[in-house]
């Protein structure tokens, strides 16, 4: 089975997609090893980081090598199938390390219970453990590409032409998957990619993104969106959904929800695209645990200290919007209002049994 | 006459105060060269650029040695004391030079237009014109040290204990000294610091302010202020102000109005400190054109692409907070309401014939 063949239902070839949703954009199964497209080397260089071990997929999941909640659930899977020894025992192992790298990553949460499930149900009948595992994973990849698919064409569908999109950080697949879809539709679009700090994934992968494809495409700081937006050059504020509860809040990169707030105050639709469903486990913000990642990571950039010694750095890695300042969420199965997001799950599904 | 003697009513000696409100900490006259603290090279480096003529000095604003309005105002009026020859002709071309720097600047225009007009006078009477000009300048900088302490102590009065105070870019005068008398009060303040990119003045001017003082002092990128104020972590967001319209508009560094606008939703107040009144020519925010920087400015860091090829850096260096948002604007006379700022001129002088 070729990776073309994997995804998409024949809308696109591999090659024909921006890299970052390119099957090799993410992670790969290669001769046993998992090959990790390194996204912090890009847009300068396309490297790929070669790991041979659960641990060092865990290592480059906490360094930032893979990012957004998808693709690390669908690389921590690949990492998984890695175990060895191959026991019950040790895959266990494997799975507590995988999850500690995202405390509070529910697609991560999925896919590892799934790949031990199905690791488990493997030795107690004599198959292949990591046999099993590859294919829950090759198909968990499938799966996730034609719900992103999905998900952006119906968020195409509320991008009029002639728009300015607002972006904050590198919202994966189903934005890019938009992004392809508005360009196959022939839309004018101007994409305004907030940069994403500290990690700057806005200027470095929803930016390149979008230039390859062949929209108009800019750059600001963290703190221009609001400004952008008051000045009415921004048509809708998209972005991704790393969670989001059944009262319809939602959790992402930190920043969203400055952005959010900024949105609705000057009457621009905010949509947060979600391949899937909503976290039938968080009934609102209460139940959502923000990860503080080490401020360190705020205070050096490329091993030059910005801050002085004795000053501390403070990094909250996601914030919560609530559900008022939401237009609508985006997903495989179609368009809802933050309050009625909680019917998803009564929808009829776009795919069946998808893990995350 | 000592720079102890110049500034600050003995309230303080210049080896008590935080170097950024040091005369060394922003530019001094000395023997016939303009001496600038490089703010871009702090706080890992604590170096000086010399100018000799006025071309150098206006390169040295552009390029970003130096910033804030009032530290603007005061290093061009020193810049144009080294005009040759000391002609009116060559005055007047240096004043257009200068004030070029920074086309909206307001402080800036005032300095240049009093230095002006202190040349033009010295030359009909036969005096020394820059002679004249350098007290023109002294006498300006030694009144703005005095009323950015006013204006701080005021802000300090509006400071609980035990607080957190957020605040964006680096507010210069008057919140370094809010900070200098808070300490002195001896408040056990936490100072939050946004970075402020693409220039990190928050990171880097801010929080070396705040730790030289020794208050715990963290620092934040630009899309987290707004998640903090929900979490009700912060007490007060307290920034400086570019300009101000006669309807309390606020004109500040970019990133300002996100956060007023999540402070305002997050019942915390915004104060902006304003060392001197509003700008009578500008009635509201139509008034006030946003400069533009050079885009290439986000792309890049410390000579590093930072973003793919292709595509643009868009840089609105201010933006406009609506008075709405505006809790208080402290100056040198008061505290007043938004919409009372209009009568500052109306109040009292706390110091005769301020320039700027």
């Amino acid at each position: 089975m070729t990776h073309d063949a994997l995804g998409l239902e024949g809308q696109y070839l591999e090659q024909d997609l921006p890299l970052l949703i390119q099957r090799r954009g993410m992670a790969v199964w290669s001769n046993n090893k998992v090959v990790i497209l390194d996204r912090r080397k890009l847009p300068l260089e396309e490297s790929f980081v070669e790991c041979t071990t659960p641990d060092s997929v865990a290592t480059a999941i906490e360094d930032m090598v893979i990012q957004g909640a998808f693709s690390i659930g669908i690389t921590a899977g690949f990492g998984f199938a890695l175990t060895e020894p191959q026991t019950l025992d040790s895959y266990r192992e494997t799975a507590i390390r995988l999850q500690a790298t995202r405390p509070t990553g529910l697609a991560l949460k999925r896919m590892l219970m799934a790949c031990l499930e199905a690791a488990e149900k493997a030795l107690a009948v004599g198959d292949s453990p990591r046999a099993k595992v590859l294919e829950l994973v090759e198909g968990a990849a499938a799966t996730l590409a034609r719900q992103g698919w999905r998900s952006g064409a119906r968020a195409a569908d509320l991008i009029p032409d002639d728009a300015t999109i607002l972006t904050h950080c590198f919202p994966d697949r189903a934005y890019a998957y938009m992004l392809v879809e508005l360009n196959k539709r022939q839309k004018n679009i101007r994409v305004v990619c907030s940069e994403t700090r500290p990690y700057l994934q806005g200027a470095r992968l929803t930016a390149l993104c979008a230039q390859q494809l062949g929209f108009e495409t800019q750059v600001i700081t963290d703190g221009m969106g609001g400004f952008l937006m008051r000045q009415k050059e921004i048509d809708a504020f998209v972005t991704a959904a790393d969670r989001v509860c059944m009262d319809g809040s939602v959790c992402n990169k930190i920043g969203t929800y400055q952005y959010a707030l900024a949105a609705y105050s000057n009457g621009i639709p905010y949509y947060a695209l979600r391949q899937s469903g909503p976290d039938v486990e968080s009934a609102n913000e209460s139940d959502v645990q923000i990860e503080y990642r080490d401020g360190e990571e705020i205070l050096n950039w490329r091993n030059q200290r910005l801050a002085p010694e004795g000053v501390a750095g403070l990094y909250p890695a996601f914030d919560v919007t609530p559900p008022n300042l939401v237009h609508s969420i985006v997903t495989d199965r179609g368009v809802f209002a933050p309050d009625r997001i909680h019917s998803y799950s009564d929808t009829p599904p776009f795919v069946e049994n998808a893990i995350v």
